[in-house]
């Protein structure tokens, strides 16, 4: 790991970074032939490597004609125009590669109304506006990022009639507060007032024509009449400088405290201008997008190093390609670390000095950013020899987001091996401490097994990571270096998803000398190492104990007197965490004990394979039949607001204004038994395998 | 395998079928501590054995007021009444424990019509007497079993306003014609005129409470209200001289040709009875059906033989245990079995001369009757552990239906297996044949591989194997010995599910001297010691090429001219199949040339979980979304008439009359590309374990 070299990966994200390469074009393809170049070096390559090509639906603004947001007079005529571009302010945000801000997937209309302003754009936002006597029919909302995933703001508008949205970033939530530009890019690393963050608004992942098969050429896919997830209203992104033009402008009465932001200004409701302000009274609002949906070629490229003992048992680390613009952070920061991880184990592997246990497996996915879809593709189309064989999938997206410290997100299994690779790593900064030592400073918990230790986070659906953990149930995790939060509040690194996201960004501001990026190859390469070399697989099953107990504990404080009303009880459930608890246990002293002796290899295969395939047990693909291709029934997407099992909080919170003996009660018993199951299941699994 | 005894067998026979053990009866409990302590005998038993209880709706008659069908004369009195119990031939039928005949889940009400003759039930039967102008509205039908299930004759019923259906088992069916007393048992092995199939009218198989779910106490139940698949209106099964008697005195024009039975007269469509015949003219039918569900407790027995090398890799072998009545053919036949095999292996066991390299698990189910509940609730308990770690599924239900062939249904991979161990067994009656030689006599068929081979049924939903083959995706057979069909035309063995289906039954007429229950023994024994046994698995997997590429051609024989009608393109499953094959045959050369050296173990466990697993390739939850539990894309049930893949064949079917981009075309491009990605998905886990 001494050899993971922080000037390669430098030259890495230059080299990633010096031009656009969105999904599907003409660059990403030329990096797909980067990665396949890299991986079949005779010096420093894999065992093998290979693009994998599927056929899916991405959304682009029109070449011919650009999507626009104007203010529109009484007599029709256009009084004022929000930008088109990002202010060329680097010389790299004018080329003709860089896309124009758009929301993908919004469908293309020219709505016009009278502007409102919606805050976050979540349903209790638009409840507000209601409530306040506004009438929401037609108009056009204007919502800020963050609060909830960027389609939702055009679903809950669309519920309440509005006719556009637009989305901006707001200064408070994105740069500290500040706008000038004297004050953001290139002059700090704040978001310059141009700057429009994309992304996509679709609201599953996966290609949207080809949910539960591959997007090969033949599948079947779907008539795009009956495709769900699309923002039902056209929408459209904003820069915070054309956001002030609106929103300082805005009539009405005061948005409430929460509302405000820091545009300089007094944040109101609207609808409409103010009589006084920069256009007439009766403007209104027009936002035209003529987004168009096209099939497009994306691959992934996968390389290999071919286990020596275990050839079928996958250690996956992976990261997406492609990206919004130049895309030096998201996601050349993680590419770059994988180059240079493969270079390193590859070098090895040609010098015939060294050869793992186990496969590692390397993933370059492509459309990542228009909803995970190049692995969502890749888990569909390799589903069974996945699940069968994969020990664990490591995701290193955006490698650094800054220099403060390492941020974890992972199933409990991948803790304690994270924990011993980051013991035995330098931080990088001043002082003398591991990366586990910084860390813990920054992100700690108190565990009642190991005392303070750092915490991880949990899984969401926010890399490409999702299909791994929710479809498959391999223990996965998320690596990355972070921010100090107490030095900013920023929502993310403020060039996110914008025409500023550079590699001079990177070099000058995020991680100069690139001693963070250093450190994310050195973690996750110590931790692939420990998964595809290690005699016995370093996943401890005994640590979901302690996430099973918290879970329990939620629902018998938060949810238990609510259940007994109703007569459920959480008996079974109590009974069931016991079990696993127990299991675990005995299993790792099991373990412990064949550590003291030498096992045999069959007999360590059969317990690894216990280790390995424990995140499966907790699968049940008709336990969430409405959520595409979430089964994990302890990390699924909660929207419940008790911090429990998610199919508990998610029924309960729906079933609590409903009468005993309602639909959504026995809804409640139902997913309380998926979860027992799912936990005896599990203990069973842990079991003496020839116990009954 | 010398040592399986004809004799233990018979004894074994004679105290299981002592006395009737209907599901969840006090003599079912006795079986269950029986089977504990064969299995926990210190000279003879397993390793370790135990009962798994659940707690499963069942559905019986009341015991205070009997399912009665009468004929009522015009001015309501009774006129003639229906046999309630079977004739007491043997002094057996008339026992305390001997339940009334009766349609199990069928619901209680007490219908009055006119009768109707309806053939087997079927859509088409019911749609016959549409056309020939009768009004089905309010009558009560008569049908004959066959045809379709049990259930389905009450459903097609009640879809033309059939009030109550009687079912009866025709003579012509049954008894190759034959019907008087002095011809049927105890004077023969036909069914006696009283003789009434009993049976499970439920659509669905497991708990009906709990699809999906463990019938553990604290799972959650569906509502009775909630429960599909039970018959629509009361249905209730009578013996062919009661159906005589309401049959041939039937009115209306005659019967088509093909619905003519062996009754002895000829038989009429109705509506009512004719005015010369022995009930007036005017008379109508009534039936009426007590039955009521309970929830009982009905328990698995699970024995387990550890194995030596390879406790974690499962060979299953299971029979259930409850009967209708005495149940001495089904399935105490199949019970003497599985005791005598536990014992003789058990005996090597505890002398300590034998352990398999893998564990052997014997199973007893619960309450098979009443819809293969047992089997399917262990397998929703244990669902990841039993598919993760089951090498395959063996069956012996019935072991001796008569005693002319050996007779075996099962997936591809396991025809190699029972093919090396007929070869090597003496067939029992006259003659020097091997089972294998004496099978292929009897079912035989040309494979393009190896030339005229018997030919193995495929699986249904018969018994409990369907809930491991089409839930889990594991690779199953069922195994008997059965009929000499050029000497009966009877649908099953005449006393199927009747009182008269006893030991002396079996004593006298199925299998004087057992040789045939010993024949099944020792194939199945072989079968057993040689999936567990041996160092590389005898499952061949190359021999899905010939299932495949059969329904290929049908395919493309039959449905490739209208598919391409539609503009579907058969190519991309041409190519899938071709990959499969491809991959089959060079992953068999791969192990033909690892069994020339001397390979380690750790390379022939993980070729040997790519045999093992290659069944679950074919499973797909959300292939068939509506048919409960099927998920094995090859072997879902397949109502369309091409014998190709169900899911193609069934959706071709139903868009057949419908126009090219209806949502029935879309449906067969979907079951298209399932079927694709399966195999797509099969043939990579078949290849190199570090090849992409």
């Amino acid at each position: 790991m001494g050899q993971l070299d922080a000037h390669r990966i430098r030259e890495n994200l230059r080299e990633l970074s010096r031009e656009p390469h969105l999904a599907s074009s003409p660059r990403d393809e030329d990096l797909v032939q980067l990665l396949l170049q890299r991986w079949k070096d005779p010096e420093s390559g894999l065992d093998s490597a290979e693009a994998f090509t599927y056929e899916v639906l991405l959304s682009f603004p029109s070449q011919e004609q650009p999507n626009v947001v104007d203010i529109v007079g009484p007599t029709g005529d256009i009084i004022h125009s929000c930008h088109r571009t990002e202010e060329n302010v680097t010389g790299e945000q004018g080329g003709p590669d860089v896309i124009q801000p758009y929301a993908a997937y919004a469908p293309s209309g020219n709505p016009q109304g009278l502007l409102v302003y919606a805050n976050h754009g979540t349903e209790d936002d638009f409840k507000e506006l209601q409530t306040q006597g506004i009438k929401l029919e037609g108009t056009i909302a204007l919502t800020r990022y963050g609060g909830v995933g960027r389609g939702d703001k055009a679903v809950n508008a669309a519920k309440h009639g509005v006719a556009g949205v637009l989305v901006y970033t707001d200064p408070a939530d994105i740069n500290d507060g500040l706008s000038s530009p004297s004050e953001t890019f290139p002059n700090s690393w704040y978001l310059p007032p141009s700057g429009v963050e994309r992304g996509s608004y679709y609201k599953y992942f996966g290609d949207p024509l080809t949910p539960y098969l591959p997007a090969i050429p033949s599948s079947f896919r779907l008539d795009l009449a009956n495709i769900s997830g699309f923002p039902p209203i056209p929408t459209q992104p904003i820069g915070f400088q054309d956001a002030r033009d609106l929103l300082c402008n805005l009539n009405g009465t005061s948005a409430p405290t929460t509302w405000q932001g820091a545009l300089g200004c007094h944040y109101r409701l609207g609808p409409g201008f103010r009589p006084d302000g920069n256009f007439s009274a009766d403007s209104q609002v027009n936002v035209s997008v003529y987004n168009r949906l096209e099939l497009r070629n994306s691959s992934n490229v996968l390389g290999i190093i071919r286990g020596a003992v275990e050839p079928d048992r996958y250690v996956l680390y992976g990261n997406h390609r492609d990206s919004w613009v130049h895309g030096a952070v998201d996601p050349s920061s993680g590419t770059a670390v994988l180059l240079e991880l493969s270079r390193v184990l590859g070098t090895l592997l040609k010098k015939g000095t060294w050869r793992p246990r186990r496969s590692i497996v390397f993933a370059s996915w492509g459309a990542e950013e228009f909803g995970l879809i190049g692995s969502t593709e890749f888990t569909e189309e390799f589903f069974n020899k996945l699940q069968e064989r994969t020990v664990a999938y490591i995701n290193v997206d955006i490698a650094v987001f800054a220099n403060a410290t390492l941020r974890v997100q992972g199933t409990p299994p991948v803790q304690s091996v994270v924990f011993s690779a980051t013991k035995e790593i330098r931080s990088p900064g001043p002082g003398d401490l591991s990366i586990y030592d910084n860390w813990i400073r920054y992100f700690n918990r108190s565990s009642p097994v190991y005392g303070l230790v750092p915490s991880l986070g949990s899984l969401g659906a926010g890399s490409d990571y999702a299909p791994f953990i929710h479809f498959l149930g391999i223990s996965s995790m998320d690596i990355a270096y972070t921010y100090d939060r107490s030095k900013t509040s920023a929502r993310i690194y403020p060039t996110y998803h914008t025409a500023f996201d550079t590699f001079d960004y990177v070099d000058k501001f995020l991680d100069p000398g690139f001693s963070s990026h250093q450190a994310v190859a050195r973690t996750a390469g110590s931790i692939i190492l420990r998964l595809s070399d290690s005699f016995f697989l370093p996943l401890k099953v005994s640590d979901y104990s302690e996430t099973l107990r918290s879970f329990l504990q939620a629902a018998q404080q938060d949810l238990g007197a609510l259940l007994e009303q109703h007569s459920i009880s959480l008996g079974p459930l109590v009974t069931a965490v016991e079990k696993f608890e127990a299991e675990a246990a005995a299993l790792g002293q099991r373990i412990s004990m064949l550590q003291k002796g030498s096992p045999d290899p069959l007999q360590v295969r059969m317990l690894n394979d216990q280790l390995m395939l424990l995140e499966r047990s907790f699968l049940n693909p008709r336990a969430f039949p409405e959520e595409r291709y979430y089964s994990h029934v302890l990390w699924a997407a909660r929207t419940g607001s008790v911090a429990t099992f998610p199919g508990l909080s998610n029924a309960c919170s729906r079933a609590n204004d409903t009468a005993s003996g309602s639909e959504a009660w026995a809804e409640v018993q139902r997913q309380l038994s998926i979860v027992v199951t799912a936990l005896e299941g599990a203990a069973a699994t842990l079991r003496p395998v020839a116990d009954l």
